[in-house]
């Protein structure tokens, strides 16, 4: 399934058997080993740049704005007062961008572990990596995980724009994460990961739920549409130290000049509304906590 | 791009240029090439048995129910009392199976133009072509277009379950079918068609729902997501000759125990509300109704 060679780049993983996506490639822009992963940004025929990191797709021009806009969204939009934020991960820059487009947000601290993935997303996509350029934005490369021990009672916001749970990211996705994010937290604060999907990793959604909901007095799962990315949507899992956050209604309601204004292309309330609304199928796995272990197919597995 | 050979199946389309979708092949169940059109079936490694039809994936087991429940739903939900139902195309029995569960549907017809599609999918896909065997359905083999010609004023709900807008599916996309099922409509009657997606083909769906609503007094757009369908999702144009339907807000709302007991797996009435709910670029793609042509690119594209 290597198709590069015949200009098509195939996205092949565990995490999704049997399914790829593939891109058709007008050229490869760059290809390195870095320290962490393998980087390549791909000139794509029809969706823009796409960067890849060990084999999978991290974001294209053409819909990475819905997902940086919803990771950033939903939880700035679930806090009455989000003045500190901090993003682990997101080193292409997107959600910096999205972040510092809050007004009430005054200071931004990233902490990506791999400077590669930085400098490349800076040279071949500036729309997104302007984020860094930001004056609210503090960058440091370093352990996210390391990161978040430092810090105690420092954030009202906490974003975790990682990779998969293989590779680098597999540490954020565990629960003694989510334990010392609630540590760096300020009171009421508010901590958005992605969290994968329903269609294609039930198990793994509910496990990060599950971190989420032994951490946090409130706890949810919500999604957003992105083709390129597998099963076209991607997860977020958002929990609060404020029991009585009620993730589906947000406490701060722009107005469509305001968004227009902030350039938002898929955000909105009524959005951040649906966002938690799930098919059936998937509400069943979220709500029964136990026999996760028995739950390691594909919800329409018919094998 | 043919994989077969290399046990995958690369779905490649002009509607959705420079992407593609592979599903990992076990067996080719089935493959002759009918009066109508290429059909095949395929037994993949992750996603049960997939029905292709001129090359473009039409179902999987893994994921039909949402479509199959979606298109049958909405539009039944919307009617206050849907008695006689048309199923156009569906000729693997997805539809029928959806749409006999509501209880209020006294008779349905489905008029299918493919009698091979049936007879391929009565052997391979039963879970599907169980709603042929049932005592409401009246199944007919001939052109749906023509059927709907000899109709007036006689069903409550016109559900078209077509394939894309290539091949033998093209004409049920033209306004000219929008008016031949208006006039085969009861009072009050609703239409819900097979719409395509704002991010593949934005042009196409805003052509679809113009046509629905210069030919209906009410007509929205809504949308469920598909992972094995191009950019994970499919929507549908729905129209009413009540102008007073609210789409948004079904007027028959199930009880839990009634999805369970019909196996709703997707379904329900907060699923409904959200069906219509669309990102921004969405939005403002189908609100504007001018400079259609101008609109052939992806909503991202970059290029």
């Amino acid at each position: 399934m290597d198709l590069l060679k015949q200009g098509w780049f195939s996205e092949l993983n565990d995490l999704w058997p049997g399914m790829s996506l593939s891109l058709e490639v007008q050229e490869v822009l760059h290809k390195e080993k870095s320290q962490f992963q393998d980087i390549m940004v791909l000139q794509t025929k029809s969706h823009g740049k796409a960067l890849i990191l060990d084999g999978i797709i991290q974001c294209t021009e053409s819909d990475e704005f819905a997902y940086q806009e919803m990771i950033s969204f939903l939880p700035l939009c679930c806090h009455p007062s989000p003045k500190r934020v901090l993003i682990v991960g997101g080193g292409d820059g997107g959600v910096a961008r999205e972040v510092a487009k809050h007004p009430d947000v005054e200071k931004i601290d990233q902490v990506e572990i791999d400077e590669r993935v930085i400098e490349v997303s800076k040279k071949y996509l500036p729309s997104m990596a302007v984020g860094f350029s930001h004056p609210k934005l503090s960058l440091h490369v370093e352990d996210g995980f390391k990161f978040m021990q430092q810090h105690e009672q420092a954030f009202d916001v906490v974003i975790t724009d990682s990779s998969d749970p293989v590779g680098p990211a597999v540490s954020l996705f565990q629960e003694s994460y989510f334990s010392l994010m609630k540590r760096a937290l300020k009171p009421g604060g508010i901590v958005c990961s992605q969290g994968g999907t329903t269609w294609a990793n039930p198990e793994h959604v509910a496990q990060t739920l599950s971190h989420c909901k032994a951490t946090f007095p409130a706890a949810a799962y919500g999604f957003a549409s992105v083709p390129t990315y597998p099963t076209g949507q991607i997860g977020f899992v958002i929990g609060s130290l404020n029991e009585e956050t009620n993730f589906k209604e947000p406490v701060r309601i722009f107005s469509e000049e305001e968004l227009e204004s902030m350039q938002m292309r898929y955000y909105n309330a009524d959005i951040h509304r649906a966002a938690f609304i799930l098919p059936r199928f998937a509400q069943k796995i979220l709500s029964s906590e136990t026999h996760i272990s028995d739950r390691n197919n594909n919800p329409g597995d018919v094998a």
